[in-house]
């Protein structure tokens, strides 16, 4: 009752136009701003320890302004693909423990996993594992299988008096599941919520896909007022999510902003307002329609930031800006040099390299987050779940699901002040420095050494990708362990000197290699994770302890 | 700012559980119920002077216990088809007013009046009018044409306060304009709000019309949750409904829904609920196929009120039902027999003849409107605007266009206690005589013998329908005159002792014909309504009273 009676208070002292900022500062608005497969170096801000040429491709000049006005979270980690990251943010757990670790279908009960070619199928030793291919479900549906029954945040944020509001990609369950219903997971407004892991078209001009010609699921719904016009999908969805905040902010209701853009995922169709600038410097056509989709997406958080400002709610508004996944490096309309575009990370989306699961992230909370500092501490996806509910001021709630994230508050406020406080005493003067700057446990709650798995036991696409498919990784401070099913193989790296993950130290360091293995298969047992099987015997394949064991040998 | 301060005030003070009776009771909730095609005797609750066989044929149970509680209108009038009187709810503005006057297509600057076969043409005589094709819009768009400039009143609505939601069939305007986007027209809320006029399909089997192979203008949004299950629109809809309740009435927002069925408008698609129960009464396929439509929106109501007296909110509700236009009488698919099913009245759906502009009409609000009363004073479409408003507390607003409606709110109150008092003093002792009982003018503020306009200068099908086609009307009091465009001729019928409108007395009182004829004149000039004009001269036909004179010499 506490936290709801606070929530409305704030609706109690909103009738006069000055508002009530005291309440409103017990009940910050949040946003989630959701990017789709953006990489880690597809904006101009530098989540790295040094600005890489990669991030002088794309223009994210309101990105930038944010992050200097916030915390760049330079070690922000997610699933390979998107699906397990938006059901962790949903669930607060880690995909291989709600064993959602693919990418969900648009039909019910169907395993989108691609097998090899018939030819190479002969040779793969490896079985499809029995994962949550239907989704999360917020409500229990008799004869609903394989999918797993959570209370989802934004259900909480709205009993205690919360406007929640989705816009935009859902994809947390297939059509014909409750999830498909942004309304059933705790939404008081739905606009263009869909199960699709991606939209038919991005124009205006194809009705976004509303046509005859081709299957609807992947059509974008709710946008007819803009069919025929030349709008972009990113900007119809930011004019949509602004009129979607008068009602909360003009009646003083603190609200959540889930905004999940489509873009930058495939299709890959220019944004009409950016592309030709792009042109002109030269790249070819498939990047300069990537740039202008990655551009296009900053001038929404621009267009947004405007709004909050003109409306006055920008300082009591909190935004975390993030990518579902690592950037597509497999794309061939994204132009550009396939598997090296998101160097000097390795591969891409889908894989448990660097480059698939590291992802851009900025934290603004105006007095909250001490303005343009850099954090280190590893964040992964299952944090946003109780990180969101302690911002609203929530403090007990109940939940259907064991939570696994760590909310990190604490890590976004006194954190950021001691490194504020390093830099102020020069403790911190370059971006190296920067970079390297560890924030202790006592002062962030959070480890900065705690554990970061990523688990992909599927294969991706109709044809074997060998960095991509079958895999698992843990990073634990400056090691990684990378465990491949299909070879039963293992890798180390150190990150902190290697992030290109290029040299492998599994065979000059074998005792740290056994312990990293001990941590991966203490891990994936924890989480009662799903590995593949043999098609020959049906058995799972090894634990990686078993296997350095065996190299060790 | 006065009443905007009132309903926030109901806000305030709605953080306890136990509400905020006082605060609510100046700012009710209001549900508009609108039904697609339902005809006047479409349901048990009996409008005319009688029970005639037609009210025995469908099972409305909820409606009429909800008549109990409330009121009867056994007067209310629309407009011959959707798009008009949803555009004069919308604006308050009468069709002739906003030339408005047949519905709107799915397309933009696209004419959906029709025309004759080719053979028939050569005799066709009449030339379409200008009529405004592109519907309302709630801003100025550059270059969009043919529309009409308004502010609904939804709009007023939020901007006092108001939760304002959006449920179902839109038809204000087409695809590629604002009003084609409830957020546009004043909602906070939209659940598959759409500019079609009718749904693909009513089966989850068949994803409500989202599949690839037929076009997907008229494919319900929103509704993925239950592609695949055997959820009729009707029910899914309604669970749609209550669901966006639950924030407003958990924290003692006032809201408006605007819950607007799909059904009972064709395709005539069962209802799985109640169809065997009308094929085991001997009806054909067709008949209860409609039957079961009719039932099944008549449960949504009961499942709705049931809802709500849950929330412990029905006390505080009111509840607007009513229907878009008459009972489709030229629909094959049906079943009974064609251009009778709306008898005694007169043909039905896009005719200006009763059976197509007369409706059914129930208003409930708990001690406002004396319960189990007959109110015949003619009521129509714009009068619901000012009436709305003034139901939820809000006496000054700024509109762009001009209203044409009255507000009916006394007549509601006041009238409905005279009618009472009539009643407990034996001076109403039946259906008949509750029938003939007029208020006074002094008592409801509206006149019992005010003109009723219906005015549809237009082709409807594709083939010609004498009665139904080109045609104006003008109900004053007991009299009505019938203006056919085609033909230019008049006809008067006394509707009091001829509700059938079958004896033609134009020319035995050519006294009374001319009186009609002036009055049906100035309406139409007053409106400076569109009339067909003449293929060979391209003037327009002539105004009624110019043919009176004719006749009468």
């Amino acid at each position: 009752m506490k936290n709801r009676l606070k929530a409305l208070s704030a609706l109690a002292l909103a009738a006069p136009l000055t508002g009530c900022v005291a309440e409103k500062e017990q009940n910050p608005n949040i946003i989630l701003f959701l990017i789709d497969d953006m990489g880690w170096l597809d904006t101009s801000v530098p989540f790295g320890e040094e600005v890489y040429p990669f991030n002088m491709r794309h223009d994210t000049p309101n990105l930038s302004a944010l992050a200097e006005k916030g915390a760049i979270m330079s070690s922000a980690y997610v699933c390979p693909v998107s699906t397990p990251t938006r059901t962790s943010i949903m669930s607060g757990m880690n995909a291989a423990h709600t064993r959602i670790t693919n990418y969900t279908s648009v039909d019910r009960d169907w395993n989108p996993d691609a097998t090899d070619t018939p030819e190479a199928q002969e040779k793969d030793v490896i079985n499809r594992t029995e994962w949550n291919i239907n989704g999360i479900t917020p409500t229990k549906v008799e004869g609903l299988e394989r999918c797993v029954h959570v209370t989802p945040f934004p259900q909480i944020l709205k009993d205690n008096g919360y406007y929640t509001i989705h816009v935009g990609k859902g994809h947390w369950a297939p059509n014909g599941t409750p999830a498909a219903n942004p309304y059933n997971m705790g939404f008081c407004v739905n606009v263009a919520g869909q199960v699709a892991g991606k939209p038919r078209s991005y124009y205006a001009e194809e009705n976004y896909g509303n046509t005859q010609d081709k299957w609807n699921y992947f059509s974008v719904q709710n946008m007819a007022e803009y069919y025929g016009t030349s709008t972009h999908l990113t900007e119809a969805l930011t004019l949509e999510a602004m009129k979607t905040l008068d009602y909360p902010i003009d009646n003083g209701i603190p609200f959540f902003l889930n905004f999940c853009h489509h873009a930058v995922h495939t299709p890959i169709h220019r944004d009409p307002r950016f592309f030709q600038k792009y042109v002109d410097r030269g790249m070819d056509e498939g990047q300069a329609r990537f740039a202008s989709m990655c551009e296009g997406v900053d001038k929404s958080l621009g267009d947004l930031i405007a709004y909050l400002e003109k409306k006055g709610v920008m300082d009591n508004t909190a935004i975390i800006f993030m990518s579902d996944n690592g950037g597509n490096s497999e794309n061939l309309s994204k132009g550009g040099v396939r598997h090296t575009q998101n160097s000097p990370l390795r591969e891409g989306k889908a894989s448990c390299y660097e480059a698939g699961i590291r992802i851009p992230m900025v934290v603004y909370w105006k007095g909250k987050v001490a303005a343009g500092t850099r954090l280190n501490t590893p964040v992964v996806a299952e944090d946003l779940y109780p990180t969101i509910l302690e911002m609203a001021g929530i403090e007990e709630y109940q939940t259907v699901q064991e939570i696994d994230g760590q909310s990190i508050v604490r890590l976004l406020t006194k954190g950021s002040a001691a490194v504020r406080e390093a830099m102020d005493k020069g403790r911190i003067t370059n971006q190296e420095e920067a970079y390297d700057f560890q924030i202790d446990q006592s002062i962030s709650g959070i480890d900065p050494e705690r554990e970061v798995l990523a688990h992909f036991p599927h294969q991706w696409k109709p044809y074997q990708l060998h960095d991509i498919d079958y895999m698992s990784s843990l990073r634990k401070g400056d090691w990684k362990i990378v465990y491949r099913h299909r070879e039963q193989t293992l890798e180390l790296y150190n990150i902190a000197e290697d992030i290109t993950e290029r040299n492998d130290l599994s065979l000059s360091n074998p005792e740290k290699l056994q312990e990293m293995a001990a941590a991966l298969t203490a891990k994936l047992e924890g989480y009662d994770a799903l590995l593949p099987t043999f098609r020959s015997t049906g058995e799972r394949v090894p634990m990686p302890v078993e296997l350095a064991t065996k190299t060790n040998k």
